[in-house]
């Protein structure tokens, strides 16, 4: 199984307290030794950090700590492997264009006889049934709308109801991004808070690591974070119901929708 | 004008020695200040290393000289900005997945009235000619090939024969990979050195550092390495012609196509 790590911001937020919550569970307090990514946005492009090994003890996860890029959407992700081989093209986030947008996606769980899912244009450059399943959702998407749907709620539900139906075949927790929502559909695992004022501290469960927020932000600045299990000890998480999609837009909770 | 740096080779290579004479030349050396990014490539796959800002004084690409990854071939670019303003979505090398594997692109010139050319499902992010430009090879490719072509022949010519059409619209001299070959079609300015035994010194031209090759390679290491002007000044670089393409795969040059 692997550990996902998503956040979505109304201000540009750097994910630096989190990531480090998770980079421990990539080798050192977690079995997640088979590779991390971590995607970061600007705008509707996204840039990605990937290597397919160790994150705790990766120099790249330390200087990405060390050198902290401000974003209003993120996504991480830290794999034990459980289908395919430990490589580049197996390591998430996975990264497509649809719409002149980037599109990442990050999974945890195990989808079975997902290559009999049609991938449309998407072809899966490495061999996981995660990018199989990421590819199947944006064919979906790419079926059923022309461009970037107005109506957002229409891609919400779209996302929602190809998610469920990918999530037939197996364990489906992912986050989706698009430079504009993170979509976070629980299967099994998923848990998220939502930073705003009256900030306070947040200490890290795995790791002594406590930052007072109310020292790096504005009253008005909103953070979502989603992850697969709680990160801090002293915040309030809600955890996920398994066949539901929350959509995250300006740090905060846009939908709870059906995925099933 | 911007500045691009290729490597393919026959055994895994880091890159170090030539990005950092490119590197100079990212606002120290060169005017060449408004962003680079590297492709390293593992298979099929692509990492990315992209800063919209300049590349001398960037930590991130500090990172990637004092940690070198080994690859088969790897895309560099400094960014003059021309066209479309400074951000992510406008920092080479472009990334777009077809036939199940990535292709990499950046671009040195400006092509005028490129929005004309059809990018099919290709759809830029950002808005300059180079991304646009990209697009449409790839739509180019696609129209002509279902699936990677098995005579890699075809492919060479597709490409030399694309690149010529859209090189009509202005000067398009670029650097193009798909994990299996670098192409690197010649407008104004383009040369390479293909680094193979007996192996010597090599000097930086805008810089003191000098490597011995032959501390550092094996007799069958074959390297070649394609760039806007000659980086060292004691090797033997190779000058492009307007509207010529070469091939370069195993660490050799494969083809001279006409592009024009």
């Amino acid at each position: 199984m692997c550990e996902l790590l998503g956040m979505e911001c109304n201000v540009p937020t750097d994910i630096v307290f989190s990531f480090s919550g998770l980079a421990l569970r990539g080798g050192v307090k977690g079995p997640h030794s088979d590779g991390w990514g971590l995607a970061l946005y600007d705008g509707r492009a996204v840039r990605t950090f990937l290597e397919p090994s160790a994150c705790a003890s990766s120099p790249l996860a330390t200087y990405v700590r060390s050198n902290p890029i401000k974003t209003l959407l993120a996504i991480a992700h830290v794999r034990k492997r459980t289908r395919g081989v430990v490589s580049l093209a197996n390591t998430h986030p996975f990264v497509r264009e649809l719409w002149g947008r980037h599109f990442t996606f990050a999974h945890n769980g195990t989808v079975r006889g997902v290559k009999k899912l049609r991938t449309g244009r998407f072809t899966p450059i490495g061999d996981t049934d995660s990018e199989h399943a990421f590819c199947a959702i944006l064919a979906g998407l790419e079926r059923r709308f022309k461009a970037y749907p107005r109506r957002r709620s229409d891609l919400w539900e779209a996302v929602a109801e190809i998610g469920g139906v990918v999530g037939r075949h197996g364990t489906f927790n992912f986050l989706l991004g698009d430079g504009e929502h993170l979509f976070a559909r629980c299967a099994t695992r998923l848990c998220y808070v939502i930073r705003k004022a009256p900030f306070g501290d947040a200490t890290l469960k795995d790791d002594d690591l406590t930052v007072d927020f109310s020292e790096v932000t504005t009253p008005d600045d909103r953070v979502a974070i989603v992850a697969t299990a709680p990160l801090t000890r002293d915040e309030l998480w809600t955890h996920g119901l398994p066949g539901k999609m929350w959509v995250f837009s300006n740090g905060g909770l846009s939908a709870e929708l059906p995925s099933c």
